[in-house]
């Protein structure tokens, strides 16, 4: 596995790359990996039959809010390696915060409406942050394919949305959400939890199951499935509950009645440790 | 003389184009050419060695204000098509409206703070439009060079910050204000001027030239060459000026002593025209 900082090494690199006609699979990451990210880079070398898969590391200052877990964010390189390397990855891409945002830079990408919806509310300034460095590790990696978590649901439209909307050239596919076998979605948040945080942090899952189970059962109202789903993560002492909500994926907007595609998209506060989780119907 | 006007066909030329080891140069322009336009065509060709020349005609709705000139924003296909031939254009890109803005498009490249300079105070939105619209025609022609006008040089560094923090592929070069044989610099939005606001328009010139003599002789205070300048301007009764600024060319604030390099530009009503000029020190 090649490790690569310098943005300009990155971009030289794969357009050798491109040049010889290899397909680029790219897993855009922030880092303290996991089963998730690994199946990324899975979808990127099988289903996307990319010849070279790309992984970056960076932990993107843009994207946290002021009072937001930027600094204590975990980070393990030398894990990480380990994990990308086990994992397939013949590219680990990992720029300083310098190279990717100097003093002299003003440039902003944003995706209007979406970013404010769901996670948006909390976090008004997220999004743009994910759609700036995005935008610039696409310029960068150049690749054919981009994979993303459908853990991160909202993100993954909004990237849609822009990829679109600025004609990238690049191809974006979402990956399953990977989960722990007793249902908690995989995530690099998950260390902050205490072992009762953990326990009742299944009420997020369970809840969406729920969801899943009315819908197949016939109920349309999303009032209906919200308020059900809200009653089983209120029942968790320690769960503070940010949004519970059914939305379209097209514009992330909520839907009056049950239609597919819907996301079912849920974010809850366990201490000062955020967790979201969705399902696609 | 190629025309085509769909984005993905666009797309796919240039790749074609480029797999053969073409160098591709390209000129966004809102049309109406002149020969301002056709210089940056031959910059392309001669000084930047391209193989191929792409135009692009495109009045961008968004960068035009709600009470601004877009309707009326001069148009001529026909003329355009043969005068780009003549300029030795290769391809003719021209795209729809709505082929570049989908009403379900919410995506805007913004630079921050250098868009709100100058030109920025009194069209808010402006830059807004044209960064968003070059980075979608940068995408789609994907050039090696792209040429703009020294006539619009706030809309150059702009686009010359976002490239570089975007880490868009591209370089961008900028080629020398083409002027009237009295010296009004060529513009789109000439035709607007009746007899006697053309003849008055020759002030913006005028207290360019002064300004740059003054420096020659040694003046150093922004302040003093504003003042001059502005009072060359407002001989003109029917003159109505907006700014007139010397700004340093990296971000685009206002500079407390003259040093190279410096921005001096101006914008100034005639009637409902509004015309800008500059000159870099």
């Amino acid at each position: 596995m090649i490790l690569i900082k310098e943005p300009n090494a990155m971009h030289d690199y794969v357009n050798a790359s491109k040049r010889t006609g290899k397909r680029i699979g790219f897993v855009p990451t922030m880092g303290f990996l996991h089963a998730g990210h690994t199946s990324l880079a899975s979808l990127c070398r099988t289903r996307e039959s990319c010849d070279e898969v790309i992984m970056s590391i960076f932990v993107n200052p843009l994207q946290f809010g002021p009072q937001e877990d930027y600094e204590k964010y975990p980070r393990d390189m030398d894990r990480d390696t380990s994990i990308a390397e086990k994992a397939g990855v013949d590219v680990l891409f990992v720029p300083d915060a310098s190279a990717m945002y100097p003093a002299a830079a003003r440039t902003k990408v944003e995706v209007e409406e979406m970013s404010q919806a769901l996670c948006g509310v909390s976090r008004p300034t997220h999004f743009r942050g994910v759609t700036t460095v995005v935008a610039k590790l696409l310029n960068i990696v150049n690749p054919d394919v981009a994979a993303f978590g459908q853990k991160d649901a909202q993100q993954f439209f909004i990237l849609q949305r822009m990829v679109a909307d600025l004609n990238m050239p690049v191809q974006l596919v979402m990956a399953p959400i990977v989960r722990e076998a007793d249902g908690l979605a995989m995530s690099s948040r998950n260390v902050y939890l205490n072992e009762e945080e953990r326990k009742q942090a299944l009420s997020l899952s369970r809840a969406l199951v729920m969801a899943h189970q009315m819908i197949e059962k016939g109920e349309t109202k999303p009032a209906v499935i919200i308020q059900r789903m809200t009653a089983i993560i209120r029942q968790q002492p320690l769960a503070k509950i940010d949004y519970v909500a059914i939305v379209e994926t097209e514009n992330l907007q909520p839907i009056q009645t049950i239609q597919s595609p819907a996301l079912i998209a849920l974010a809850v506060l366990f201490g000062k440790t955020r967790l979201i989780d969705n399902i696609i119907i």
